[in-house]
């Protein structure tokens, strides 16, 4: 369910390869054409998601391994715009809600309240409402499994006790010591497993039934490591009998840019779904697995258009800048984690679907609209305020288009938005038929302050 | 006008004392009882901004030492809201607008257009209009510079030559090599010094002219520094003939912790006088002194107000953790820079204007409401991923308010605005006669998806 130590994934990718032969190239999602289209049509900066692409994506995490039984949540705060749920939802997906608001966000979507799991930091205020309509919720904390008993006791008269799930910290996370984390120590998500006795305790106490377990650490691509959360998680679930669901979370990793590994889901599920049978075996449950990846299903489905919007360059010896009319107000994961994200130019002298390769190259850092020194696209690999050029053509100038690929998960959701006084950049959806269609309009201006009240 | 190199400001921070006696105390801005009404009124998260501590602050931007003449503008991307950019211009200060948008979002505030300067990436579609209304422009490229000549083109039965400015990049910057920085050749900021003279040659070209000069790199706290960059610039100047006011930009540093340095005006100021008064004596030109100060004027004149929604711990040597209800979504600048801001409770038990620091105290980590592993707002100094704890009263629990100081600058402006869903936060006013005024209301979950649209 969370967003992964990014930082650390991106300090172990290698240098990004020119995006001649890149299969990352994000030309591949969004040709020269369309990308033109969408920019004439649109305007930039505007991201466009492949419903394709996003498809292909549902359909390999509803193909996860599993012995008795899937249900894959698409964590929502990758990408939570309506249209993309809804398209999920119609695909068999189900919801990881990160908060009260994202709960009812899906449900305005149009999303059913039973598909829809909440797993938070902060437990809404109405969460009785929430539970009333149908969501399930996992307990992130002993406070959290109170006020859920709280909210049990008023609903006591229906004569259905509340299923919850509980979220527990298995004492053991991905990242470093003292460095902030998913699990371990030093995470702060869910219910610490020393407490796991006194949480159950609670549980029982305020008549919950406890039918579901929640574990995630952030526990990346390696299959070993997933095997060893599985099997840890499942001793967990020995002590919990009335749990009939283990949820694994996410942190599946995708690979934006040449070197970055990709976990494959087959390899990583196999020996999962081996430890729930085994699980069977011995003790007679068979417990269907949950799954909640964010970043799998969308992260390579999506690009941003921008426009450059000046070339310029600091002399001999020095560096050679495309500007665009984008940065950190859409795409904040360089400048927090020092993501890589391939890029490519679509000229405007281009007029075919060519590759924009023709021609010499030239090392560019490619840098965003805001006032601020660390708005930078092209960073060194977790390194936010290290400069790293970029080869792409010399001709590049004012007015060509400029794809930044890897979009889709933590870009339009978590960014700087309305830094600058920019307003929030419009979302298309590239069907299926070819055709791009507006999901989200341009903010203006008039709505950033609309809220804005003089004082009485 | 840029937001500086803050990451490495961070780094060189002390780790803050605890808060007791700490001039840095969040509660000296926002007493308790004003904390606990305004979270009462206004519920939270919710900043909250002191009027006198802005005007004192206005007040001592004004009085930078100069030899003929002063303008100090507000550098309103740090903090755009409309009252207070009305409160800045009743009391003498200037704006400068880093997007064609916030030129129009200070217009809209009631600022008079001839009273804001605009120097952007992003040279605005709408310039011609702006200057029009009668913003200033500081060209920042040899393109911009282009655009403005058709912009004055345009203008010319008017019969007034268009003046401008020119924004140099002198060349040095305050940052490292190969990192992001607002001067030197790895800056993307401005025109390249030895390309002065292509810039003075299309200007002349066509018909603007260059009534001003334009340096900002970031120059810290270091008087020295601060007369090197005024001497450097004033050579600069020298070869533009009809420059009648220099323009040396922000970047005066603010102590948020204990430990930081903060910037003395009348210090730095004076050598910059000094040379100002030099160079009149030799060239017979007085120049007039521009200033653009954003976090010295309200980075310490704001606070964000939160509520403690959780109390949670990870067991013997483990961490003990309060949960916000605010986090990234408002406060970026831990994750971002590193950056420090101290933090005071305010508990419920506490009844009059106390400090809240009676009984024990015990190490906490703050983290905010993102399920996101880096939403920690008690990082190491220029370490957004490392966890430091802050003594706090150990009794701290659920419903307790906490305050986090040195929020006016790039918070509210700059934040990870509805991640997760979360609405903007609310800003409250806190005037003179001691009454707290609402100056933005909370965003609701329906105006987070307004301009969401169902594909046709």
């Amino acid at each position: 369910m969370h967003n992964e130590n990014a930082r650390n994934d991106a300090r172990n990718a290698a240098a990004p390869a020119p995006s001649g032969d890149d299969p990352h190239d994000p030309r591949r999602l969004v040709p020269p054409a369309l990308a033109r289209e969408i920019a004439a049509r649109f305007g930039t900066p505007c991201f466009v998601y492949s419903q394709p692409a996003l498809e292909r994506r549902a359909d390999a995490a509803l193909a996860f391994p599993n012995a008795f039984g899937l249900t894959a949540r698409f964590a929502m705060k990758a990408l939570p715009n309506a249209a993309v749920l809804r398209l999920f939802d119609r695909r068999g997906l189900h919801f990881d809600a990160s908060s009260g608001f994202e709960a009812r966000r899906a449900i305005l979507a149009g999303v059913a309240p039973a598909k829809i799991s909440l797993s938070t930091q902060e437990l809404p205020a109405d969460i009785a409402a929430l539970l009333d309509a149908g969501v399930t919720v996992n307990a992130c904390s002993l406070s959290q499994l109170e006020r859920l008993g709280e909210a049990a006791r008023r609903r006591a008269g229906t004569g259905t006790p509340l299923e919850i799930g509980i979220r527990v910290n298995p004492g053991r996370g991905s990242g470093g010591t003292g460095k902030t984390n998913v699990g371990g120590p030093d995470a702060s998500f869910g219910v610490w497993h020393e407490y796991l006795g006194d949480a159950l305790a609670l549980a029982a106490g305020a008549g919950l039934r406890v039918t579901r377990l929640h574990t995630h650490i952030g526990s990346g691509s390696d299959p070993l490591v997933w095997q060893q959360v599985a099997v840890a998680s499942l001793e967990l679930a020995r002590r919990m009998p009335e749990v009939a669901t283990l949820n694994l979370g996410g942190g599946y990793k995708v690979a934006r840019v040449t070197g970055e590994k990709e976990t494959d889901l087959q390899t990583v599920g196999a020996p999962v779904r081996d430890a729930f049978v085994r699980f069977a075996a011995e003790t007679g449950r068979r417990l269907r697995l949950e799954i909640e990846p964010g970043t799998f299903l969308v992260a390579n489905c999506g690009v941003l258009l921008a426009t450059v919007q000046d070339v310029t360059d600091t002399g001999v010896g020095g560096r050679r800048f495309l500007k665009l009319d984008s940065g950190m107000t859409e795409l904040l994961r360089p400048s927090l984690y020092g993501a890589q994200h391939p890029v490519a130019v679509v000229a405007q002298w281009e007029r075919g679907a060519g590759s924009g390769e023709r021609g010499d190259s030239a090392d560019f850092i490619v840098v965003g609209h805001c006032c601020e020194s660390g708005d930078l696209v092209t960073c060194a690999a977790g390194e936010p305020e290290t400069l790293s050029a970029r080869a792409l053509p010399a001709a590049t100038r004012r007015g060509d288009l400029l794809l930044i690929g890897g979009c889709g998960a933590y870009c339009s959701a978590m960014s700087a938005k309305n830094y600058n006084s920019f307003p929030e950049a419009p979302e298309v959806l590239a069907g299926t038929d070819g055709v791009a269609r507006l999901i989200r309009r341009r903010q203006t201006l008039e709505q950033i302050i609309a809220n804005e009240v003089a004082p009485e």
